[in-house]
């Protein structure tokens, strides 16, 4: 199978170039300018479309259990509300059962594979550390996972102590993994939580309350000092505090190998919207902060200081006692009607991984304040290279994989949930005007979306096996 | 009594012009120009001469139990030591013992008010956080006692966890008290040590190569930031690494409450000290560093980042088993040599207390990086305006205690150990030739240093009642 | 004479203590707690007051000419308003005749030697720099002036060139002199100036608008550079946008000799002031900025990056057709009505000399930014010390001029032109409620503002000289 | 003609990947894994090689009349070693003469075209600025000329006042072209040279001492400051002191559309090369700093404040007396020795266009500093986009110029003047080991240079027209 996307604006993270793209089978095998059209070879006019390598997520939940019920999408849904997004790689976390890495891996794949519908892989979950899993987890990198997950917080669950958190760090480093930091306070966190609960305090706003950006501040300097003495890189997830900006800022200055991430949500919302009755539509962790925090986190992303927007999404039913119709069924999952009365009972998280890239685009690129390239980067090049896709994917260069989005600059949608293909019932974006979408999505070489038209199907989506040692950014 | 201190220059923190002294009984009644000399009254004539207030040194560790001996200065011993060096009031730290609060003090207090030989307080370590402990802070203003050091270092001995420094800082800002915190992660230097000592390393530069200032730097941050969520002043004791310094500028700059403290020692040595043949007399923690550190740490003084200049006074015999003479008498005290062959049993400290004015003087004002005025307030107005001594200690204004020192700014000596009257076999400036030096104190009123010579006495230094609430520098 | 001022706190620039003060002739000779009562002795009580040094404004512009009218305050009626707020010296620029220095200084004594109601000092203003001038510059120094003002704005009136400004810095360096800098970019405003006119742009808003924050900014770090290459200390004048502290902070770090100042006026209004329909009343060069602006010279007073609050004071009447009464005679004087249909045409200036210590304690300290002592040292110790009237003036201690403000800092007063006493029709601050007022000022012992009550007089004021080489702080 | 270099790795300015490239005439055609080879096509294997867009060249001096000299390299010889150093692009600086602009290109031409061995464009001086300088301005469009240099040093020669630098940022802006500053103060600069040769200072160290880097850092940020009321684009040349680092982070953190150059010299070399014997041959302006300006200006390159890496390519011979041999033939151009007795005689400039791909990519890229990708940017891609070059320059992308070099990464060289084939008789690195070098070059597909081999020749370069309206980088 021959494919050539003729006359687009090519996008790459530091070029805009006008050319044509052959695809061969599920790769990018040329770029040049009127490449020369043999007769088994399709043409798709792609002219007043700019070509953007597929998008890169390395933060979803799909499927996962949480407060007696489970993130609404799974593996399937989820890969297609992002492919519909412009997004044709996620990468998960897989959470650590009791048995270990390998048997936790296994379970993950058996649910993920038979769903997937764009391309995936795992992240692991440290969230303990004994024995058997430091046994288990130099076996990671035969199975294509060389990411591991730690968090400050989440005492007496997920948290790991700082000795093991720089434990793991200095094993990810001698087998050329990358550690992944969820950076907050856990004792100040749970203690809050303690006393507002005792205090009758039930509402979303507490939700943020009880989790101060200071927490998450201190925590991302804390995870850079360990970085440091670990001679370890460090990439730290969903970012969202001006100080963890300026913390981030200052590791960098002085040579320290840190990286991080941020979310579209944090972009744009504030604790106001915890405050507003449907509030609990915008609980996940860390919380939604202030407008000088949305703004501290746009220059990050301006100047380089951040390197990645993914999503960590993880969506709930706002009501999940009320059924949506999803392909055609109906669909309901207890959601953030949970925790009517008792903020700590909100499933914590939000759709965003089909936002992702519209939102941003709108409100970063078309806006002004990023370049094609930069967004190209922030989105795809920069999380492949960081987590060992590239050059396979978040390129657009000859060798990569036909991970392909048409992009439309100059479409305006009405956005929401009726076009964002989660499976959920709300969008935090309801009744945005988006300005710029995609058009066609290209996953290795196969047209999946096709403006509003689903083209993919479950089990499409291949887990990719990623390397190690791979460069800071 | 009446004494008139006449023709001097009196140096205050913010002023400097030439003023006689009255003083009545153990108080400053009057300053003047030229004040009228009644029969009654004693005038001692200090024309060329700067009249500062006392010095205030708010950390010491007297008699202090480590590593099997004790810190070779007593309440006696470093009282004197401290007098001859310019000092008239100290604070000390009281270890909290297995019953409790009150009988921790009472036994600490039972130590000192008879070897006491000038003005001195406590603080209260917190070292564990039970019911006991949270029922009985309230009572240490009672007992004069207004602040609480806790640590986030020494796991399992004298480490909280950052819950409950949390809950102190909390506990401490309802009532007024400061909370003071030595900052060093110790989850990486247990871990750290544990490593060094089983890879066979034992001398003492790998006290320092054990204690990373990235794990002093991150505890500074964690540190403000507990102290931002509690809404409670915080002072951090001993700062050493230029990020320290950096990150209590951030803190500061965002309107936290927090103050810093430094001390001699960190502003001249670093590692290398450690590798010397006589390495482990500058074996204290946290330890010594780098030249940058110094430097940086100089310009937090000159900046104002920086609040005071204490010691951490803790002093062992270098050759604990060879007997100088104190006092006539032979003394030996196993110090630094039961370290020989494990530097984790070198005890941890050293001599500073009769050190501090003459080498922060020479070294910081002399040289010009200091003004009088900066001098005084980083050793003696300052401290006594965060401890709740002034205006009784740290003020040469009617109504203070008539803590004088007479400063000699022109006198110039060949200091170190026989200089330094600390009852140990080392002095850390052994040979550096300092310009300014103490060269008559006066203790309420009484003179206790003239020149080289001794006049004050065991049992005179009294217990201060501290008050609670005061200004955060 | 006599006189103890009884019961009161003093104030200085470091410390608030309770003492009693005794003024003997125009000096404090003593201040203790409870000074003897002699017979002779008058005794003034001042419990619950607070006891402040007279201020001290480095930044006037009596009775000079402008724009074909004058400054409507003259030496006698400044002189007067600045005493009833709490003000004892003021220096004055001196304008720089055609005839030369001795001259110019000559005049403006002649102006205000019979007028003067407080004790004054001047600048001289260097607004060319021939070889007359040269020769003339260290004769200053005997005449007690020892600051040079230069202009790097007002092309083809008061600027010099920056060749001329670095051989000024450096003749005042050799001299012990200090460098004044009116720091704004002349070719800039000059041509906006123009532009704005020939596009028929007349109202007070673009005398704003043709003197933007980023002709201050970069003539700050451009003053800053020539002292760092004159080795000589520079202090800019009139410190009013955010850039210019931040260039003043980044100068000041590197170790540069540079201080700054700004005024009550810079830390409240705002361009949108220019745009009201008496926005006239706000026009004086440099202009209003915004509120970032006003909230960073906050930070700036906070932080000790700016180390004085002068005024810049030059009044005009808003509508000097209509006569006000003053001291019970019509007073009419053209002023801002001049500029109706041209706002280069409005006098540039406004009355601010007896708002500084009433507005700036009332919203600095009572609010709670600032310390009585930092208020001490921004008002009156700082600028004494860099203008070498120190100790003479800005001090309390013993040897210093009587110069006394007994506060009241529970005073609440209904604020505005009525209780401002400055020979104009109106006051910014009209109708501001304010917490702290002076009660009493006594000028060398002389009691001169008792309450509302004018007890000053013509003449009574004296010239003082001043020293050289003093401290840059 | 068609050409396939086989086997390479391509680096872009964000990409590293194995692809084919093909050309077709003088442009690239395709990219592409394993590109189909057909008869007429040659194929030119380049397995284990770099393949990098040739190096951009935007700041260069050739055939420069200075000081009854002139620079030694013409428009043929300069443009025959900038290939051997792997740049195939340069953009010269063009004179103003009296005659005005559109006589000064077309002389510039006249003297470039003929010779031009590589592709070239033109700056345009702008050292006055009166009517018809003004009206011709709008010209340069239709000559290909889009940026105007402009100068606040050179008194009475080429300096603008401020307020014409900020005119020709406004017209700049209106046009898209972009202005260009050399930053320094010219009034401090003349009157210290005036100084210092009145004092007898003759040697080359007098000629950094007159030129203090102070005068630098303030002309950077008037420059920004400048820029930001003028709304223009500015781009800094030849930046060299840590403080012009610092003041560019600072503009372009308050979102200012400034863009910084530095160049190879700058990176390495001292004042205290100035002070060798043969200190002449550093002679150049701005002049040699300190090694913490050279450790700051990396710094700069590595976080993204400076955008380029130029050279100010502008060789004397250091003997002018002495010829040396330049293909074949004997050749002398008075130089260096010119200033033997007075520094200010010395001809200002050096040799570095060869140098500037070697070096930066030794020090740079080998030493681990740099990424291969920033190495790209500096040097090739960013240059081209900001002055209007992109994409026909600084991409290996389809449709760009085949301009390519084949970078050998593992080559290690003795380098000097027999490697650098300058026009001149010494190389700043002489005797430096370098590793990476060029191996091969291609301009528009044609082999200039291969291995020691010259392959070009006169009239071979040509202009290239640029466009207007670039994106700030
Ligand atoms: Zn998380
Ligand atoms: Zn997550
Ligand atoms: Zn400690
Ligand atoms: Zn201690
Ligand atoms: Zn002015
Ligand atoms: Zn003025
Ligand atoms: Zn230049
Ligand atoms: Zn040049």
């Amino acid at each position: 199978m021959k494919m050539i996307l003729k006359g687009g604006t090519l996008v790459t993270a530091a070029e805009m170039f006008r050319a044509d793209i052959l695809i061969e089978g599920e790769k990018i095998a040329m770029i040049g300018t009127d490449l020369p059209i043999s007769e088994d070879t399709q043409v798709v006019d792609v002219s007043n479309r700019l070509i953007l390598p597929g998008g890169v997520d390395p933060h979803t939940h799909f499927d996962l259990p949480m407060f007696g019920t489970v993130s609404s999408d799974d593996h399937y849904t989820g890969h297609k509300a992002a492919a519909f997004g412009g997004t044709t790689t996620v990468i998960d976390f897989v959470p650590l059962e009791d048995e270990g890495i390998e048997k936790s891996v296994a379970l993950w794949r058996e649910k993920a594979d038979p769903k997937a519908a764009i391309d995936f892989s795992f992240h692991m979950n440290i969230s303990r550390l004994d024995a058997q899993i430091q046994a288990e987890i130099p076996y990671l990198a035969g199975m294509g996972i060389t990411s591991l997950k730690v968090f400050s917080a989440y005492n007496n669950r997920l948290r790991l102590s700082d000795e093991n958190i720089f434990r793991v760090m200095r094993i990810a480093r001698d087998l050329g993994f990358l550690t992944m930091l969820h950076a907050e306070n856990g004792d100040v966190i749970e203690l809050l939580i303690a006393e507002a609960l005792a205090a009758g305090h039930t509402t979303p706003e507490w939700h943020a309350l009880t989790r101060p950006a200071w927490t998450a501040v201190e925590a991302v300097l804390r995870g850079a000092a360990l970085a440091a003495m670990a001679e370890a890189p460090l990439y730290i997830v969903h970012m969202n505090a001006a100080g963890e900006v300026d913390q981030l800022a200052y590791a960098r200055d002085r040579g320290l190998p840190v990286m991080g991430e941020t979310c579209p949500q944090y972009l744009f919302f504030t604790i106001d919207h915890l405050r507003r009755p449907d509030g609990a539509k915008w609980v996940c962790s860390p919380p939604m902060r202030t407008t000088e925090d949305n703004e501290r986190l746009w220059q990050g992303l301006e100047k380089g200081i951040l390197q990645v927007v993914g999503t960590d999404h993880c969506p709930f039913f706002f009501d999940g006692t009320k059924a949506i119709l999803y392909e055609g069924q109906p669909v309901a999952i207890p959601g953030k009607e949970l925790g009517k009365k008792d903020f700590t009972k909100i499933p914590n998280g939000l759709p965003a991984i089909g936002d992702r890239l519209p939102v941003l685009w709108s409100e970063g690129v078309a806006s002004g304040r990023l370049t094609p390239s930069q967004f190209v980067a922030l989105t795809s090049t920069n999380p492949a290279k960081i987590f060992g896709l590239y050059p396979r994917k978040g390129s657009l260069m000859p060798g990569a994989d036909a991970d392909i989005v048409v992009w439309d600059a100059r479409r305006v949608v009405e956005y929401g949930v009726a076009k964002s293909h989660h499976r959920t019932d709300y969008n935090l974006f309801e009744g945005w005007t988006l300005t710029g979408f995609p058009e066609k999505v290209f996953l290795r070489g196969n047209l999946i979306v096709d403006g509003d038209q689903w083209l993919g199907k479950a089990g499409m989506g291949r887990f990719v096996q990623r390397s190690s040692h791979n460069p800071v950014l």
